[in-house]
């Protein structure tokens, strides 16, 4: 099986309550492939300029991450810069700069092109629909989007939606573009609008999986040290389908473990800043920490 | 076994984005021994004025309930007058009419006050000491409070949660209370205050159990249908203590299975409003229920 994923690689600059910290690495691409890569060697597609460490990219490759679909261009890297508040649940943007991200136009190589699983991760849907297109036969396509886009560019979603197979989002997007405040209900009218699988992600209370003929809900691995929530999302998505590509089979029970192990990724990210605690994580922490994540919701 | 519930029976006006109900049955007390009854005959202590229907104290009868501490009072019964938003989980208190609940003084019974287990159900603090005092020797004392107590009078709160051994509330009462925003720390600061249990209350994302040597958490059924969610709490409450009234035992297995019964008691308390759900429901619908969100948190 392969796996490739369509996102950013970029700046973060994010201040906490107690802490602020300038351009470190972010973007949804470096997250969701860090956590895919402790269950496959994903594929990644992304646009850096000429600023971005190189040292990053060898990181990646020791992980085993396939980056030859990584793109440098003149000009700087897309940079995000965002502030939390007490709660690590309310986000602020102070600034987008899209800098090479701006004329970013996604090409999977020929041999990505034939991967089985697709991730379109949260960028424009007008590039994701065109990533969709160049994906030969793959067997899932999975995407990701952002309120920016429900706003923006809502028909484009919409035609995206249509083809692809599993759709994340948190619940407050879900809500959105579905215009239906109880997620049930919301995930229903999301799997009539394309997909057969929404997950809908909700920050500390887990993740919900509405499917066609079963429900999950995924609590989220309990965490006392909550330093930077940024790339919880995309480290879920990025286990979630690592986890997929792994297994090579797409059954109730799969998407389950699948989200188990979404949780428990998402779990060591947000202990640090950027991706530093996902960077090296043996087997036996993620095992005993899924053995957790039973034991927290078994009766 | 024996279980008693302190609290209130009340009258709700309640308004809804789409109807509007005028003095329908109300008040924790309602709702706690109504899901208490489906695993054991509690006894109920609380006032009511000379408004209050009969008919529904004959209906808890028929379900078990012991109302012989239940006092008639000259006046009004309490009233309270609440609206929900779009969102069922945003709730506008707008009127609070105490009436005869004014000058509830507590009283238990000779036989009460035996009870094994003691529900102190939201009420002044320093009513909840005084009954906590007037238990000879129970076996378990739980308690429940909200906003209005953790603002007027938090040393006699402080002094009750020394006294009791299951502490429920819901997240933002727990969070100002302890003024930890992590409920994982929180929940563990307040078992440092008292209680050996902290239920933590979630709404529509369930509720977290943190005892001293083991944590759970069980999401909400999922309810497609949410017409009032006045009550949840309480039923959750009240499911619980009835089934730790009936299996009489109080390990963390009992915990959690007492919580998962209180998610699915809930559960049909927000299909209808007031307690016309809690009315009448068959164990088979429980134990469905009960399976049901087995199926949906295991992988």
């Amino acid at each position: 099986m392969s796996l490739v994923i369509v996102g950013s690689l970029a700046f973060d600059t994010i201040e906490t309550p107690t802490e602020r910290k300038e351009r470190i690495i972010g973007g949804s691409c470096s997250f969701a492939a860090l956590a895919a890569s402790y269950f496959t060697s994903p594929q990644i597609v992304a646009v850096i300029g000429e600023d971005f460490p190189q040292e990053f990219i060898s990181l990646l490759n020791r992980r085993g991450v396939d980056t030859r679909g990584v793109t440098r261009e003149p000009g700087k890297t897309f940079h995000w810069e965002g502030r939390y508040g007490d709660d690590p649940n309310q986000r602020t943007t102070i600034r987008t700069e899209l800098n090479v991200f701006q004329d970013f136009k996604p090409r999977l190589l020929q041999d990505y092109a034939a991967a089985d699983i697709v991730f379109l991760g949260n960028i424009d849907p007008e590039l994701q629909e065109d990533i969709r297109r160049q994906a030969q036969k793959p067997r899932l396509v999975a995407m990701d989007t952002i309120n920016l886009w429900i706003n923006t560019k809502p028909e484009a979603l919409v035609r995206v939606l249509k083809e692809v197979d599993i759709f994340f989002a948190n619940d407050e997007e879900v809500r959105m573009i579905t215009d239906e405040l109880n997620l049930i209900k919301a995930g229903k009218k999301l799997l009539s609008m394309g997909p057969s699988l929404a997950v809908i992600k909700k920050g500390e209370h887990g993740a919900l999986l509405v499917g066609e003929e079963f429900m999950f809900g995924v609590m989220a691995y309990p965490c006392e040290t909550v330093i930077d929530p940024t790339g919880a999302g995309d480290s879920f998505a990025g286990a979630f389908l690592g986890y997929l590509d792994r297994t090579g089979s797409f059954r109730p029970e799969d998407f389950r473990m699948a989200a188990a192990y979404g949780s428990v990724l998402a779990s060591f990210t947000i202990e640090d800043f950027s991706v530093e605690r996902l960077k090296d994580i043996s087997a036996q922490e993620i095992e005993d920490r899924l053995q957790a994540l039973r034991g927290l919701v078994s009766f």
